[in-house]
C-alpha cells in the first residue's frame, strides 16, 4: 500500500499495473476488451488514487462515491481496479469470464462494488444522473458520482437526455469522463479524435467540458481538481486516448476490438511486466447519515361499490398515500403526470417527486440510480412510451434492480386517440422481463392494494392501468395478492371459465350474464397477477369446466391468454381454449366502439363463449365418456 | 384557388383558415389537441403556400417534397392542411376521431398523404433523416424533407441521435422546423422560450440554425428561403410561437393541452370566422426518375452438409447475394457490421449501406423513412440491443412500413460476454408486434432462404441469428416457407414431440438419440417460423404423442413455448405440457457451460423428456383408456 495521492509515478505505475492486469485476464480468459481498458488506464489510475473518496470494506457506505462504467467492456480495466484496491485478489482476478465467476464479462452487482449493470452502452450515464439526484435531492450527501463513458457510445440518444437531464438539475455532483479513443467496434467513431465536437455540445449543453491528453496524468490531474471546483455544473472531461495504448502493434489500429491482445506475453513485457500495487482509495470526507423523510401512517384510497374510477387515477391516489407511509417512495414521471396521475404523488410530497420531461429512457435510468441508493422509485408514463425505455428494462434486470412502474392507457380502449398512444405489447414485452412482476387491475380498490405490494416487492414490477373509469367491484376492505386471481363467478355447472383483467373483468362478468340468461354458466377469474399467475385456480377452473377463454385488450402474442395456456398444458391439464385479444390495428373510436370493433366487449366475448361452449369439452370425465376429440 | 407564392395576408389568412379548422375539428371530436396545433399555424401556411412542392393527386409522386409532423398530436393541424390542399373534403374533415375515419388521433398511412405514423414524441425526424437519405443516396433527387417538431420531443434523445446524424451526412434537404410553444402537456418545458439554447446546441450539431417570431409570416418566409439556400448542412427553424395562439383565453396559458377549447364559437369568431381557401401547393420542379441500381442474378450462398457456419455470417452472406438479386434491398447496421455480418453486404454494395453507429432508434427510424420511398431495409445490430428501439418498431407497425430487422446474438449460448449482451426478450417482444414475422433458423442454408423470402414479406418480419457455428442440417437445395416448419424425426410410436427452434434444434436432435438409445422414441420439429405458426403440423404431432416438450433459449414469457402452447389450446388439443426456456440470470460461461447451466443442451433436454415421458400422454385413445389424469 502505497501513499500516492501526489505521486505522478505511482499514477503512472499504477496505469501500467492496469494495463498488464486488463491484458492478463483477458488473455486467460480468451475474450474481452483488452484495448479499449488500455486507453483509459491514466484516466483511471489518477481516479482512484486521488480523487475516488471510497470504503472499500463497506461497499455500501452511503457516503462512498461512486463509479460506473458506462462503457461496461472495459470490465477488464474495471477489475484491474478492484484488485488494485483490494477488492478482489489475484485468485479471484483471474477468474475472469469463467462459470461462476463474480467477475462476468460485463460488470454487474453480483460483486458488490458494481451498483449497475453496464454492457448496453448509454445507459451508465442516465443511471449515474440518478445517483447524483439521490445525493442532491435525496440522501443529501456530498458523495460524488463519476462515470465513465465511451466516444461510440455518444451516439446513443440516451446519452443526450441524461446530459441534458443533469445540466437542468446542476449536478455539480457528477463528473462524465469521455475516453476518446477514436475506434468503435468496426472502425472510426464519427468524430474521431475532433474533442471540440463534443466539448462544443457538451458546452451547449450546459456541462462544463475539459479537454485534455488523457494519458498525460497531470493533465487528469487538474481536470479532476477543475470538477471538484465547479460548482452548479456537471463536469465533462472530454480525453484524447489511443485505443490499445501501451501495445504498440495494436495501438490506434482497427481490428482488435473485443479480442486478447497479440502476442501477450511481449505486450505485458512492454508495459513493465506485472506488479501488485495496492492502492486503498481515500476515505469519504463526510461521516453523515443520509436524509430520511418522515412516516406517517398508510391510509389508502377507499372507494364506494360502483363508483367509476379509472384505475390510473387510484394508482395516483395509492401511490401518494403509499409515500406518505414509506418515506422511501420517490416518484418519476415523463411529463404526462396528469395522465398517469403522478401528479397526485407530486403534489403531495413534492421533494419526492423527479420531473423526468419526455425522455423515458432517462426516466428509467434515474429510476435505476435512485434504487442504487435504497429508495424506492414508481416511475410511470403511457404504458405504449414505456417501451421507448425496454433496453433500460431489460438491463435493470441484470442489474437486480427493485423498481416499480406503471403504464397508463393500456389498450384499444383509450379510445380516440388512435393506436399510437395504446399499450398494447407492454404484457408481453414486461412479462419478458426476468424476475418481473405484471399486475393489471380492473378497480380502484385493488390498485391501491396492490401499489402498496408493489413497493415491497423485490426485482421489477409493473402495473398496467386503464384511462376509461371502470365500477368498482371490490370493497376497500379486500386482499389481494402478487400472484393470486379472484374467482367472481363460479357454479357447479359451469360449462366454461372466462380468464380476464383489468378492463376486460367488467366486460366479461356483463358477458356471463348474458350467457346466464342462455341458461349457459360462465366462471369467471379476475387473473389481475399476470405474472406471477395463479397457477392453482386456473387448473381447478379448467379441470371443472374443461373449456377457457381468455379475454385481453392486449395482441394476442405474448399476453394473459399465452401466459394461461402455457400454465395449463405445464400442468398436464386438457382445454379447449380460445383466446380473445385485440387482433386488428385500431383507429380512433370511443372506447367503447373500440372493444366492439375488436370483440372485446359484453356482446363480443359472449359470442366467442357461444362458439367454445359447442366445443367438446376437454375435462376428464366427459373426454374419458366420450373418446375425445378426434 | 389562389395565387399565394408571394401574398402575406393569404398566408395569415390561410393559418387563421387553419386555427378555426383546427378548432373546429376537435370541438366536433370532443378531443384531440388544437392548442398544439394554433401554435404552429403560420410555420405551416408559409410552407405550403410558398415551398412545399408537391402534387396533391399523386402523393406518391417520387419527386414530392415529404411533410412530416414529428409533433402527431398537431394532427387538427395536418388536416386542416389537407383540407386547404384539397386532399380531403368538409365532410370527410369533420369525421376527424370517429370510427372509420382516415383522419385519426394522431396520423397514420391510412391516408395516401401521410408518409409514417406519428404520435410517439421523437419520431419523426428520425424518421425525416431516412427520407433525406433516400433521397441523396439511393432516389438521387431533389425533393426536400419538412419535418414539424414540438419543443417537447426536443427531450428525447431520439431526436439528438437524428441531429447528430443528418449533420454528419450533410443533408441539406432536410428542414426541421421546432414549434417551440413554451408548453408541454403538464407544464412549461426545461427551456421554455430561450430559443437560443435550442439554436446553440443544433449549431454544435453541426445545423444551421435560425431563430424567428413564428407567427411572423414575413419571418418564417425568410428562414425558409435561408433553408433553401444552405448548402452542405441541415437546417433548424426554432420558432418562437405561443401555444393557442388566436384564442385569447388560451394563449400561453398551463391546462389547455390536449383539449378542445373552451367556447369554440367564440374562437372561430375572434379568428374570423369560417373560410374555404383552396391552395394549391407547386408541383415538384424536378421530374426526375428515381436512381435504379442494376440487379443481377440471385446466387444465394450454398453451404454444405456438417459444416459448421453460424447463422449470423448466412444471413450477411445471404443479404449480399438478395441485393445484388434485388436492387431495392439496402442495409443499416448499428455500428457492429462485424457481428451481424452486414459488413458483408456492405463490401458488395457501398452505396446501399448505410452506417447508423451506436443509435438504434435512429437507425430504425431511419429504416422506416427509407421504406417510405420504397426501398427494402434491412437493419441490423444484436438481439438485446434491438430492444432498445422498441417503440420505434412498434410504431413502424403502425406506420404499416415494410421492414426486415435481424438480431444477432441471441440467448445465453453467446457464451462468456454475459446476459447484457444477451437477446432474451427479442421472441417476445417482436411477436408482439401487429402483422410480423418471426423467423428464428438453426443452421445456413435455412437463414439462407429465409433471408430472400424475408425482402418480400409484408410488414415487419425479425430474423434471429446465433454467434456460435452450428453444423449445416439441410441441404442447399431444400426449401422453406413462412409459416412453416420441418419435422426432422418421426415414428409411429413417438413417445413425446420436441418442439425447438435456432440453436435448440441440434441439442434437441441430440437429446433424441440419447432418448432412441434408451427406446425412447422422439419426434423432432424445427420450428424455424414462429411466427406465423405451423399449427397443422404441430396439432398432427401433439395428437398422435400427447406430449409436448418446447426448448428455447429465450426467457419461458411470450416465446416459442407459448406461442405453441397457446396454438394448441386453440385448436382443443390435449397434451402434457413442458417449456424448457432460460429460467435464471446467466452469468459468464462458455457457449456450452451456458446451455447446460440452463438444462437446454442435449443432457437437459433428455432429462426434462424422460420426465414428461412419464406424465399420462394426453392423446385421446390414451385419455379414453385411463379416464385421464386427475
Amino acid at each position: 500500500m502505497t501513499d500516492v495521492l501526489d505521486d505522478r509515478q505511482t499514477w503512472r505505475d499504477l496505469a501500467q499495473q492496469f494495463r498488464v492486469d486488463s491484458i492478463r485476464v483477458s488473455s486467460h480468459a480468451g475474450s474481452g476488451h483488452p484495448t479499449s481498458s488500455l486507453s483509459a488506464a491514466e484516466l483511471m489510475s489518477v481516479l482512484v488514487a486521488k480523487y475516488f473518496h471510497y470504503r472499500v470494506d463497506e461497499p455500501h457506505d452511503p457516503n462512498n462515491d461512486h463509479l460506473i462504467f458506462s462503457k461496461g467492456h472495459a470490465s477488464p480495466l474495471f477489475y484491474a481496479i478492484l484488485r488494485a484496491i483490494g477488492a478482489v485478489d489475484e485468485q479471484e482476478f483471474m477468474t475472469y469470464r469463467t462459470l461462476g465467476s463474480r467477475l462476468e464479462g460485463h460488470p454487474t452487482p453480483v460483486l458488490p462494488w458494481v451498483d449497475v449493470a453496464t454492457g448496453s452502452l448509454g445507459q451508465g450515464l442516465p443511471i449515474g444522473v440518478g445517483v447524483a439526484l439521490a445525493a442532491k435531492r435525496l440522501d443529501r450527501l456530498p458523495y460524488r458520482t463519476w462515470v465513465l463513458c465511451g466516444d461510440s457510445e455518444m451516439a446513443e440518444g440516451s446519452m443526450w437526455e441524461a446530459f441534458a437531464q443533469a445540466a437542468y438539475d446542476n449536478l455539480d455532483n457528477l463528473t462524465a469522463i469521455i475516453d476518446v479513443n477514436r475506434l468503435g467496434q468496426t472502425g472510426e467513431t464519427r468524430y474521431e479524435w475532433d474533442l471540440d465536437v463534443y466539448a462544443n455540445r457538451l458546452r451547449a449543453f450546459g456541462w462544463h467540458a475539459i479537454e485534455i491528453d488523457g494519458h498525460d496524468v497531470d493533465a487528469v490531474d487538474r481536470a479532476y481538481g477543475e470538477a471538484l471546483a465547479t460548482t452548479s455544473k456537471p463536469t465533462v472531461i472530454v480525453a484524447r486516448t489511443v485505443k490499445g495504448k501501451g501495445v504498440p502493434w495494436e495501438e490506434n489500429r482497427n481490428g482488435f476490438h473485443g479480442k486478447p491482445v497479440e502476442d501477450p506475453e511481449d505486450a505485458i513485457r512492454e508495459l513493465g511486466g506485472l506488479s501488485n500495487l495496492i492502492v486503498r482509495p481515500q476515505p469519504p470526507e463526510s461521516r453523515g447519515e443520509p436524509h430520511h423523510f418522515t412516516a406517517g401512517k398508510l391510509d389508502l384510497p377507499r372507494y364506494e361499490l360502483g363508483q367509476k374510477v379509472a384505475t390510473r387515477k387510484a394508482y395516483g391516489e395509492a401511490l401518494a398515500a403509499v409515500g406518505t407511509a414509506r418515506p422511501e417512495v420517490v416518484a418519476l414521471d415523463g411529463e404526462v403526470g396528469n395522465s398517469t396521475y403522478t401528479e397526485i404523488f407530486a403534489k403531495a410530497h413534492p421533494e419526492r417527486f423527479f420531473q423526468m420531461y419526455i425522455a423515458e429512457q432517462q426516466m428509467i435510468g434515474a429510476a435505476v440510480g435512485l434504487q442504487v441508493r435504497g429508495w424506492r422509485p414508481f416511475a410511470a408514463t403511457f404504458s405504449a412510451f414505456l417501451s421507448r425505455a425496454y433496453d433500460f428494462v431489460r438491463m435493470a434486470a441484470v442489474s437486480r434492480a427493485d423498481l416499480c412502474l406503471c403504464g397508463s392507457h393500456a389498450g384499444v380502449s383509450i379510445g380516440e386517440d388512435g393506436p399510437s398512444q395504446m399499450g398494447l405489447e407492454d404484457i408481453a414485452a414486461m412479462r419478458a422481463v426476468h424476475g418481473s412482476t405484471v399486475l393489471y387491475p380492473c378497480d380502484a380498490n385493488q390498485t391501491a392494494h396492490l401499489v402498496e405490494l408493489m413497493a415491497s416487492q423485490p426485482g421489477i414490477s409493473y402495473m398496467r392501468t386503464t384511462r376509461q373509469a371502470m365500477p368498482v367491484i371490490y370493497g376497500p376492505d379486500e386482499t389481494f395478492a402478487i400472484g393470486g386471481s379472484r374467482v367472481l363467478r363460479e357454479s357447479a355447472d359451469d360449462a366454461l371459465t372466462i380468464v380476464a383483467a383489468g378492463i376486460s373483468v367488467g366486460e366479461a362478468l356483463a358477458a356471463a350474464d348474458l350467457l346466464a340468461q342462455e341458461g349457459t354458466a360462465a366462471r369467471v377469474i379476475d387473473l389481475y397477477s399476470v405474472k406471477p399467475l395463479d397457477s392453482d385456480t386456473l387448473v381447478a377452473a379448467a379441470r371443472a369446466t374443461g373449456r377457457v377463454l381468455t379475454v385481453e385488450d392486449h395482441w394476442p402474442e405474448g399476453g394473459l391468454g399465452e401466459a394461461v395456456f402455457a400454465a395449463l398444458a405445464e400442468a398436464g391439464v386438457a382445454v379447449a381454449g380460445r383466446q380473445l385479444a385485440v387482433s386488428r390495428m385500431a383507429g380512433s373510436a370511443t372506447p367503447e366502439q373500440q372493444l366492439a370493433e375488436q370483440g372485446l366487449d359484453a356482446d363480443g366475448i359472449a359470442g366467442a363463449a357461444r362458439q367454445l361452449a359447442q366445443r367438446p369439452a376437454l375435462k376428464p370425465p366427459a373426454v374419458a365418456v366420450t373418446g375425445g376429440v378426434g
